[in-house]
């Protein structure tokens, strides 16, 4: 039955709004209100999701300013095709694992996909076990737009590892770990947390706190990233040329340092949607409150970072400035909307400081070669995140958000409010403690046995890594005309690179 | 007369949410809450627009970086300046002709500028005529969000060509291509779909399904855009050295890949308000179904493109990762409202093949020279996504939106829901075939009559080509101080390039 | 009282909702769309407020990219640490000196942290004194958005100078400005206007229109900026090489032209952020015309400046097209909501012409060194909108906004709607030559006492400046491993740069 409109030749028709703003006696004003904060709160969402995304791009360009140029088209394509490998693992089989009991509440659609886990039920689930490859009852927008944030979540982890294993490590075995994460690693402490599994049950069945509580992400994300880039740059060894023969660390200074600020103001950008979209809800006006913190902690970060590396170490270098944003923002990532501005400042100032001294001690003490920060970004920070909800948690934030326990009395509660609060500090702790043990032993066992399985192992070739990846690799040269003299190469003509021994 | 408030020294007051939120009486609670839709359907249709511009940065740096380091001045400056040359025309003329008989019932504003066609009337209008320059009615917020929005798509179509046409494009005659682009060549083909106008009305007047379909301009936007590329490249000819005197190609490698690869994450990032927020309506949740859409072929469209590529060619070449998620991007752009996500990653797994396949055909078989793969991302794959509605959409979404045609009983489908539904593909087959011979032909004139017209042609001088175009057409150089090694110039001390015959 | 919920397993309850959208009895349904309007109102300055934080990293681009590539590393972390610094300032002090008087009506926050002046009262107050650090009532959701939008416009302002005093500032001496702008030189004219101060309450005070007015800061952001990168650049003096020894300026051509470009891009993209959620509502429709409003003259803009410069100098200089589309911006950011579409393309076309005279005659006329244009796009053409206020508004905007005089027979109004309008441009030019004279002298004397009381003044030691300041005032350089010709650095092996005296 086809109508044709009276006015010919018009677009757009008002139909939408009378659909949805139907005449009295269908709808009341109550339920048409509440239908839009739905709406709202979903477009909030899905703004989140894509300043996520774009992430992306900034972790692409830190990471391959901070590396040398004759790798900087590998390094770049590790970043730029893992958005597309972890989605894929994730699309298919790891939302479904990580969020099938996971209610859609803000978004007007209240039940869970399925409710029973694949592996464990109760307040011990596992695994759930619905919505692969978004088929079924997981094809409706408030689901699809919800998936859509959290797919973007799950490529910040995977491209952690891309930026400390960087320089050396094989594309295939990357392909790997791409996959692996998508499909498993993330999702498996996801499910434990977000998607409603055992650590976020620790309130209810152990009686802690509101058991495991993150609000965006600084140990389901970060540290859950930066503890893979640990064990994977353990595994790979440090570069050539990294480590003198008296075991004393040399700079291998990035090639560009303008695009490693520009990735840094990138991932600044993205962070606002990483947080304040975590409230689900423009209905829930502590996104505000998050942004805020959000920044202040950037901010004070930076600052700090850039004093504390030109007091230690004489100038401002801007790769310390750089990664105290960073930490930053990772540090205020799980506590971001449970703590005053003050605490913000305290959090972001606390991580400008850490991320240098633990730059540092990566690399002079364990001996681990990290190009980029990573896992003291990361990993450090994004444990001391963890950590911070249990000690400046104000109270005052929480019920109405998505907690496995509720408590009527209030919000989340840290030792700053009272040592009673020492029980929500041990559900961090213990939260911290899995990520670091458990998903170091996983992600270090991935690692082993990927190894074990590869011809020639994950690493290149020695001498791929000397001339640069990007050749022997990708094929190409990241920049095949500019003449590049610490590589030697000069292709002029021929377009062969000359590899260097001093490389 | 003038009021003095109370309180001395206070910014904003509360006026604005009193006015809106009038007392009981005036307005009712119905009432407000529709206008509070409106309100943020604009809202939501002004941050697409957003979006939507920024992506002129990515197309700046996609074009830019795969094209080399002697013109990348010239090559990001076509891609700047297009955009004011493309906006000053839709602005003083196109809109008017594109968008004359709209009406804007999603932003409360219900009456078209002018119901009357310029050319045509009832089913059969090719072009409307208010509007002009946003004045008289057209001066009101909801056109002129809706103008900012529609705006940025044109500049999309005008930018594709500075890609396929690079290296070798006199700077005056890109300008008559972007004026001209925004005054005629684009509202064209925009009157008689998005317009309203003929193409969009098949579904009334020769009973085609719901006439042409286009969510969000695979065909409007995209394909129109690569077939200018394609009539521009094959006037122009191929750039000296393209192709050997075997008549073998040969690689012109791109000068700057993580500039292209940044520039192809910006794009991803501005599609999604390219494709979310053509929607028109916050209200319509649909939005998030497309947003997922989008990502799932992106993501698809990269991976397929990059396996594809390393299986076929060896090495998983960062252009072809690049173009593969733009692939899937533009295929995907017209179907995104209408498919499920399964069908989603079909569409963009196929782009992702297919966009490596065509570059290999036009630069191999047809010997046309695409320094970007403009052609292959926008023209064939914008043709593949006109066609897509037709094969993959659900019947389950349209009713509501901007259909000219409406149908009681669903949304628009494709041959999976029935072979009745070929009517649709064969409006969508329609809209195809009348882009590549209709719009092939007009642009082809174009750029036929303009070289006719130039002294000289349109093509740069010979030894502007070999030296680099930025000194002789823009006045500096991209990079004034990298030597470059392809190219052979070096700068130093006097400023002047030298140019190399082999270049 | 803990509560364990029924279903296992589940992320996100729908207590949010049921919080939100209470009970009848409890709250209306106009309460209700009352309350959703307020969140969404914030949420459009946060989201706002993101946008101009990322114009931060578009002026680093365009100030890096204009500069010469031995100082790039200063330049970027420059304006990269702005950011910190000029933030930890206006945190800790900053925002109460310029709002803590101000009322928060749009996000249903009505009361003014504290109306009392710190110093003054009534009509003319000139700063405040509540909010420092966040603390007290100023640590609630609507205040710390409505912070988070103003630091960035303040950051906007700190990182001006950077352009124009670039390749010749130390390091520690930028650390003091960026510190001061964010303490005491934005907030007090930012008291004055926005703030509520006598400025604003021209109107009340002596009857002059509206009093001063300014939307989004053409003169409380950019003729601020503007005017201390004047004062600046007169302190540091020009660059080595700059002037001949005829007097007569040499062109010293910015390094990375496609890095200029995407700098302008990011900021076009910001400042629709910047512009549009000056509105500080979603419900204040107005946005939509603000977005285009801003964007025609951005497009005008730069299509002018670059037939103008084409034409004046022989070639579409890049950086004028640059500068030509930054000039619009700045020139509309004041107007952008009182006026029609023509007058956005007289005022950007304006503007695109104005920019390119006022660069020559900085440079020619006044000998002034300002390696990016930053005095002329800011400074002038923040003067010119500032002005443009009082010639083209059209009276049909202003009295729901927070403006402190109130009118009740219409909006702001220029001379365009009658000479009775003057005093509106009285008011205007008053606040315009508060600027120039006032905060000329302030930050002069600014720069004047800090030269003296640093130790060898606030300029780079000549041979860090001809070496570069990369080296020794960063520790590092921005590309180690591209040759650069003009410089005549060749690291190869070394790592050592080689200073070269005609650089």
């Amino acid at each position: 039955m086809k109508r044709t409109r009276v006015l010919g030749g018009m677009g757009l028709v008002a139909a939408l709004l009378l659909l949805w703003a139907s005449p009295a006696g269908a709808q009341t004003a109550e339920e048409q209100v509440i239908q839009l904060g739905i709406d709202l709160n979903l477009l909030w969402v899905v703004i989140g999701a894509v300043l996520v995304i774009f992430m992306q791009a900034g972790f692409a360009l830190v990471e391959t300013g901070f590396c040398r140029a004759k790798h900087a088209a590998h390094v770049v394509s590790t970043n730029f095709a893992v958005f597309g490998l972890g989605f894929v693992a994730f699309f298919l089989v790891g939302y479904a694992f990580m969020f099938g009991g996971f209610s859609y509440g803000a978004f007007g659609y209240d039940t869970p996909l399925n409710a029973d886990g694949l592996i464990g039920s109760g307040h011990w689930v596992f695994l759930w076990k619905s919505g692969f490859a978004l088929t079924g009852k997981a094809s409706v927008p408030a689901v699809m737009g919800f998936f859509l944030y959290m797919v973007a979540f799950m490529d910040t982890t995977a491209t952690i590892p891309t930026g400390a294993m960087a320089e050396r490590w094989k594309w295939k075995s990357f392909v790997g770990w791409g996959l692996f994460c998508g499909a498993i690693y993330y999702p498996l402490f996801g499910a434990w947390t977000w998607g409603g599994g055992w650590l976020s049950q620790l309130g209810n069945s152990l009686d802690l706190g509101f058991g495991y509580v993150d609000f965006a992400g600084s140990g389901v994300v970060h540290a859950m990233g930066g503890i893979a880039a640990l064990t994977g740059a353990i595994v790979l060894g440090p570069r050539i040329g990294k480590f003198g023969s008296d075991g004393k660390p040399r700079a291998l200074p990035g090639h560009h340092i303008p695009m490693a600020m520009l990735g840094t103001f990138i991932l600044l950008f993205g962070w606002f949607g990483f947080n304040a979209a975590s409230t689900f809800a423009a209905t829930d006006v502590q996104f505000a409150s998050v942004a805020a913190n959000t920044a202040i902690a950037a901010a004070f970060g930076a600052t700090i970072g850039m004093f504390w590396i030109w007091r230690r170490g004489g100038k401002p270098d801007p790769a310390m400035m750089a990664n105290g944003m960073l930490a930053g923002l990772v540090a205020i990532t799980a506590p971001c909307a449970f703590v005053d501005p003050w605490a913000a400042m305290v959090i972001g100032s606390v991580a400008g400081l850490l991320v240098v001294e633990s730059v540092f001690f990566i690399e002079r003490k364990m001996k681990v070669d990290d190009p980029v920060g990573a896992i003291s970004v990361h990993g450090v920070c994004g444990v001391f995140g963890v950590l911070a909800v249990g000690i400046f948690a104000n109270g005052k934030y929480g019920a109405g958000w998505n907690l496995t326990t509720t408590n009527g009395d209030g919000g989340v509660a840290g030792i700053i409010k009272g040592f009673e609060n020492l029980d929500q500090l041990a559900a961090q702790a213990i939260g911290a403690a899995v990520i670091v043990v458990g998903f170091g032993l996983l992600s270090y066992a991935f690692f082993k046995i990927q190894n074990a399985l590869t011809k020639g192992g994950i690493r290149s070739e020695e001498e791929h890594e000397i001339a640069g990846l990007d050749l022997p690799e990708m094929g190409v040269l990241a920049y095949p005309e500019f003449t590049q003299a610490h590589t030697g190469y000069v292709s002029a003509g021929t377009g062969a690179p000359v590899s260097s021994p001093t490389a």
